[in-house]
């Protein structure tokens, strides 16, 4: 599973609460490092909750604080109306869930494990052909922010199966967030974000190790960066618009300019013996930008690059 | 020269003052869109200015607000003790300037141009042969923002040619900061905010057409990606001191587990037909980070392949 950062841990811890009559039964299958903290999230929140793992002596705490362990995967599903899954991969929930179609029938299936939006849609198409209420989703966040205000996590599948399950599915997180009906969804938010993310950390990396290679110390030029990535958080909303809109105006900065401005990034980084690749791979788009005729538009424009390799 | 949007514009409109004795003459040579707002600050700060450009026809609108225009290039240097100069490359700039030796000996000289700090660095060294004290900057912000307190400027060269100068330059805007002796790093800066910048710009985009391809308009993620944007930011004082301390612990994520998760980047990206070479160029950086040890380090350790390409 890729690391979970995408919303700053606000630091509140969860609170144990005794499990209510009210609260309906949810059971969770797999008990790594998130499945532990999902599991953890429904205790705190008042849920009865049933625990699987399928390698044994894990889950011992979160049987200590009121946790059931089901002596099988079959028995846990049949534990509760919501069943919970989030191991490693696709993979790995395939290995356990399908044993379990004949137990989960009837149910709503959430699937929490990490991968694209592909092996979403075919583990939605084999949950209908079982009869299996299925969502699909993306825990946005590292396990110690899972169950706090702070935590974001994307559903997507069957409107009527989020809404039957909300209340319990809002208990992993205050920002528990329905994106539509097709289950692909959720991973499709969820890589768009990472796709931002890692883009956006490898150009940070790289700038730290341009200033660094003159001697510049990373604490030196870390203001200026921290004031530059605000300045990116200030353009994504008319990004957003440009984009949706097919329409990149050129007036505050074009493209032609801007493949210049990164040739000098890219020649003073060579003369350092700096890796320059992911630059060189930013100016290719960008100039294949201006061969489609987008010399005069926005930075936006790589958009139309981008959508032809 | 790259566009300059580093600093967000804070929109604060220039004020026209009258020229006042006290304040020191200026001498801006270069009148293109980047010049006439540098004599435009010049002006509005009070200072008495003299501007001069290759062709005719621009300024019209400085001299009706006081700039005196120069019949030439050495008359305009003789002028001022600051002269400034802001053109569109190195090479425009040693065109103007190697004939002007002599009139610029016993002056300091401001070389605003934008160009590698190997450019400015060999500008400086013919500027000490001819006895002109010679710094280099950068101006990080659009025309627009150019004298107003939210610009930003780096300064680099000698400390004293700097604080001799230093109020008339502080007229450029209220961010105008002195960042060493070395004449390069001005310019240094500069490219290490941009290659920050353009990456992670890069990276937005991206991420708009992976949404796009599956239907979902860049305005739904937005939201999503501007907290994401908020959080990069949040980790630049975490990776600067990682980067400065040469160790980068790898608790809260590692990087073998974010490679596999850029895997499900690429993969979903290609799947719908989006040009992934910026990715793939980021993973191999990081995949090379794992070949050198790292992969249980955070993600900062991929400096460690950025350094050796």
């Amino acid at each position: 599973m890729a690391v979970r950062v995408l919303i700053k841990h606000g630091g509140m811890p969860n609170e144990t609460n005794t499990p209510s009559a009210q609260k309906s039964s949810v059971t969770v299958l797999g008990l790594g490092a998130m499945g532990q903290a999902l599991a953890g999230a429904f205790l705190a929140a008042g849920h009865p909750t049933t625990v699987w793992n399928r390698s044994a002596g894990k889950g011992e705490e979160l049987v200590a604080r009121g946790a059931t362990r089901a002596a099988s995967a079959a028995e846990a599903v049949r534990a509760s109306d919501l069943v919970v899954v989030c191991v490693v991969d696709y993979d790995a929930s395939g290995v356990i869930l399908e044993p379990l179609a004949a137990d989960l029938a009837g149910r709503t299936l959430v699937n929490l494990t990490s991968d694209t939006p592909e092996r979403a849609r075919e583990a939605a198409a084999w949950a209908a052909k079982e009869g299996i209420a299925y969502l699909d989703g993306a825990v946005m966040v590292p396990t110690t922010v899972v169950g706090t205000p702070d935590a974001l996590l994307f559903h997507s599948g069957p409107r009527d199966a989020y809404d039957r399950h909300e209340e319990a599915l809002k208990a992993l997180g205050g920002h528990t967030t329905y994106v539509g009906e097709d289950h692909g969804l959720a991973a499709l938010y969820d890589l768009s974000l990472l796709d931002y993310f890692w883009t956006s950390m490898s150009g940070l990396v790289h700038a730290f190790a341009l200033a660094a290679a003159d001697g510049v110390p990373a604490a030196a030029v870390a203001p200026y960066l921290k004031a530059n990535a605000g300045l990116v958080q200030s353009f994504v909303d008319q990004t957003a618009g440009e984009i949706d809109a097919g329409r990149y105006p050129g007036e505050q900065g074009n493209l032609a300019m801007e493949v210049a401005g990164i040739d000098h990034i890219v020649h003073a980084s060579e003369h350092r013996g700096l890796d320059t690749s992911v630059l060189r791979a930013a100016r290719a788009v960008a100039r294949r930008g201006v061969a489609l005729g987008h010399g005069g538009d926005s930075w936006t424009s790589t958009v139309e690059a981008v959508r032809k390799p």
